[in-house]
């Protein structure tokens, strides 16, 4: 019984629950509730000016870029580093036979400002991919992931 | 030579390159770009009333939910049904020590409908998981994927 509950406190302890929902408006829209915040996808078939939204595929991308984003820009500000500039391009390679995923992902981290130093940049990365980045920690499983930085004139 | 180029023509032949960008605007608040969809995301601790979106993390459960939810919507047309609701929720158990990552992943595809017949929609549900959902086939490698079908009164 003792064992009972410290394993039962053990699960309770080591994790947090979320939950999305994503409800079927028409065709292939579907419009998810992340939070209160609302997001429509739909396929790329919609035809012209009726498409509702994204693709749901390539959110797993962008999903990965504002995790990595968020983890590197908070690094650097602890470094006293403001970037004038910083956007996160994320390539993914899909597979042409179903089912059709990304099985390489590519993350190039394009900064611009006086301050930004290439090494300190290089260090924040490697902190996010290596250790805070919950979304690279869970597709490097399924996708190969390679990245590079590029500090912009 | 010959079997150069022929590998190289596999290697082209076998994949298709998708993009997405993600730029920092202020504080943690980043915009993506999806095709020309944007979508703002944003830490959970933003002041109140000032935070410009979803946390990025919770988009991969919304890229799942959309990409199999688009498959089963496709698959019950094919047979002919057509729900009055269908919502897929979403739910991810994040562990608590970094990275912060979901071990585990639970799509609940609820639906209401004369027509709906649930060993249809197990199929559909099924057909989704084991052949089309390409993000389904990413995620499966690093969480454990659970299902369940809700048929509504």
């Amino acid at each position: 019984m003792y064992l009972r509950f410290k394993l039962n406190y053990f699960c309770l302890k080591n994790f947090m629950k979320e939950r999305i929902d994503c409800t079927w408006k028409n065709d292939m829209a579907f419009e998810a509730d992340v939070e209160g915040f609302k997001i429509m996808m739909d396929t790329a078939h919609a035809p012209e000016g009726q498409r509702m939204g994204p693709r749901p595929k390539p959110l797993t991308l962008v999903s990965l870029a504002g995790c990595t984003g968020m983890d590197v820009i908070s690094i650097l500000k602890k470094m006293k580093i403001e970037p004038e500039y910083f956007n996160i391009g994320v390539e993914g390679d899909v597979t042409e036979e179903h089912p059709k995923y990304y099985q390489k992902i590519h993350v190039i981290y394009e900064l611009r400002g006086k301050d930004v130093d290439p090494e300190k940049v290089e260090k924040a990365v490697n902190l996010s991919r290596e250790r805070y980045c919950g979304v690279y920690a869970l597709l490097k499983h399924g996708a190969e992931i390679t990245y590079e930085i590029r500090i912009l004139e």
